[in-house]
């Protein structure tokens, strides 16, 4: 849906095609806010219920709500045809807010649906990047450095950002890829360079519970390189004599 | 992290705080693409490694992906100091690419971590709408007009972009917020108004196989208002008596 209006917060309405959002926005990478209204005879229909959800979920996001919103919806309304309706999209970002109308895509009235188990969508570094962070803003608030996500059966699957990687004996092992999860680049250089290091590389689940027990805990990511696991779910976990070598292979 | 460095598809490096992405660009709902490396003596390490990745999750959000984001990546690492470690983001939305260079974050290398169920993240509607707008894809790719959401013990939750509204007796009914569910404004709007149509409104639980034998089962959203679900996972649904004044009611 190419939007007609766009106006942008601080600056009113700009030609359609503007660019908006900064590259360094983290509304970038899903950190934000959005709304869809109909605009009907000019005006946007249960505009403050909208902006009322808006202001619920920002806290969720440790996002600050503009107090201009209305003032910038209303903006855009202005240029809108009033005998056509608009499909309003307001969207809220940490560094701008702005919104767009749209003509209304054409309405399917009777429906043909089918039922899709409640996921948490695919294994891709997409664009919404938003559980990821969320999920280290937890960890932050609950008094440790990162999250280790776990499969409903109990499986220790990924960080939010990194890879996990660990030493069994002496094979060097990441969760496969038919776990879901994303496959990870620093944890593949890793896994390629064991036989250098006289190991083997696997692909494997583990639980959580079974990693205080193993050579060496990471968690690999391009800018981190190699973090080692000390601390998981308030069990301490021995050091590894291979982090300062692998870290070393790695160049961090 | 702010960005020391913008380049974009088409544009070569321009100032940092200049605005890349359109309002009106999916990728500002999560449909994009994104890939983080180090820069490291001035180039991106395992440059060709994140392209592949890239390119290979492309497909499942049906983007395009540019051939000439090697260069791009290239062009900002010029501008570098290549004495000093850089974080690099590209970003590929269906309307644009574009990368950024800013420095590493201050790295932990001795990691505190905890578990935590793997989740389809907060019930707010925030930027990060890829999964919504993937479930809308796989609704397509299988012959229906939406998907409606299943909790993992059975129950009806939601639609991708829409409340679930169901008639039970004389009980206008939708999802309780305790389900995980975002609120639903036009939802809200109809169940506040069940009392004049002598109805009463609730916030129930209900599963699919149950929705056949109701009074009328809606999907609710601001855009398209009441669409009545009328085949549910190849059952026929019969027709509601009370959609026309429901809608009636909306104006729509």
């Amino acid at each position: 849906m190419q939007a007609s209006v766009v106006a942008v917060l601080g600056r009113g309405v700009v030609p359609a095609g503007t660019p908006v959002m900064r590259a360094d926005d983290p509304g970038v990478l899903g950190e934000g806010l959005f709304e869809t209204m109909l605009v009907r005879d000019g005006v946007p229909w249960l505009l403050d219920e909208h902006l009322d959800r808006l202001a619920a979920s920002a806290p969720a996001l440790g996002l600050a709500v503009p107090t201009s919103l209305a003032e910038l919806v209303l903006s855009a309304c202005a240029k809108w045809p009033p005998e056509l309706e608009g499909a309003l999209r307001l969207v809220c970002t940490p560094m701008t807010a702005f919104c767009t109308i749209a003509p209304v895509p054409p309405r399917t009235l009777s429906l043909r649906v089918r039922t899709l188990p409640a996921a948490s969508g695919l294994p891709v570094k997409s664009l919404s990047f938003g559980p990821s962070l969320t999920a280290r803003r937890w960890a932050a608030a609950n008094g440790v450095d990162d999250a280790l996500w776990v499969s409903p059966d109990g499986y220790a699957l990924e960080g939010p950002t990194a890879s996990l990687v660990w030493l069994d004996g002496e094979t060097l092992c990441t969760v496969p890829p038919s776990a879901g999860v994303l496959p990870g680049v620093t944890a593949a250089w890793l896994l390629a360079k064991a036989p250098s290091q006289g190991w083997r590389a696997g692909h494997r689940m583990v639980k959580p519970e079974a990693l205080p027990a193993v050579g060496g805990v990471w968690l690999a990511s391009s800018l981190r390189g190699l973090a080692e696991i000390r601390v998981l779910d308030g069990v301490e976990l021995p050091q590894s004599p291979h982090t300062e070598r692998l870290r070393a292979m790695l160049g961090y």
